[in-house]
């Protein structure tokens, strides 16, 4: 079916048929019981449900909506750019083209309406200054740490993490509400006690 | 730590972390790339995206926030209870007992308000009657239709499923907004033609 012809049904079930690629895109973090890595859509799952159930945290005048559309499509520019893990300079250098590349494509499989408002939605996650973007990166760095924490820091050992470089990722926690913040830094210095993470 | 002093953040964490083992409940559904099945939360955050983006075509009250978080956690219950095959019978006839206990279980983790709220949205979705209920009800079943679709029929061929099974459990979606109706009997004509589905 040429791309004209289309209606704004097929476009928009073309797009979420796209999107199923999502599932396929492996992230670093282990799941809790170990048995594997999980993939951009659990990920992208896991905090869309935190972000319902720790908002009353956030500043009370947060659009939660806004935030869980953010959350649940942040990672679609991964089905062409692929995961890069965060304590990976090298790869992080090219980051910001490949992902805007990617979201060209892949937004603009849906009417043009949505495409723009959907595209505009990841560049404000990306820019993280408003207050929903900054509760949803929030959000995107506290989930892989608790994972992290419950599996013993397997992850973090792999890697010889230290709690500095966890602490600079996470700046943007440890400014935001006083309860995540103090929770984050407690995990933290446990996760240094337990050897789970480099002093 | 003993459950009287955990902290209501604690608590949350907790229900966070408990839900990270929906990402091991497979569903019946194939990937779209034919690679392996689906898990509950690769389904839930698929419909929620769903949500997002077909809302245009239902009525224009609808709570999409509301319906987004009935989708998300939707199938929480299955921790427990397991995944049941909508087409087998047999393990229908005490799923609901099955379902309710996990319920219980589950949502308790939580502060009691939350409990009480999230475990009666549950109720709502499962009692499929408000429109928010609906809408969500008909994304549960419409998008393992697509996928199906998509893998040229692998799941019905393998459980010789026939049109009239499909039709039956999508009542809803036919009786719903006429452009997503049109969509899915047109989708359902074509599986026949293509032997994806039993006449």
């Amino acid at each position: 079916m040429s791309e004209q012809k289309q209606t704004r049904l097929e476009k928009q079930m073309q797009f979420i048929l796209e999107l199923d690629k999502i599932k396929s895109i492996t992230r670093q973090t282990f799941l809790a019981d170990e048995t594997r890595k999980e993939n951009d859509a659990e990920h992208s799952w896991h905090i869309a449900i935190m972000a319902i159930i720790l908002k009353e945290y956030f500043d009370t005048d947060i659009d939660l909506l806004k935030v869980i559309k953010m959350v649940l499509m942040h990672d679609i520019v991964e089905i062409d750019a692929g995961d890069t893990f965060c304590y990976d300079e090298k790869a992080n250098e090219d980051k910001v083209k490949r992902e805007q590349e990617a979201a060209e494509r892949i937004y603009h499989i849906l009417p043009n309406d949505q495409a723009q408002e959907y595209k505009m939605l990841w560049y404000e996650f990306e820019e993280g200054q408003t207050k929903e973007a900054i509760f949803a990166n929030i959000l995107d760095r506290l989930q892989p740490i608790l994972l992290n924490f419950r599996t013993s820091g397997k992850l973090w050992i792999e890697n010889n993490i230290s709690q500095q470089q966890v602490l600079r990722r996470n700046e943007k926690t440890l400014s935001g509400p006083k309860e995540i913040a103090d929770y984050l830094m407690k995990l933290l210095e446990r996760a240094v006690d337990l050897g789970y993470l480099r002093k």
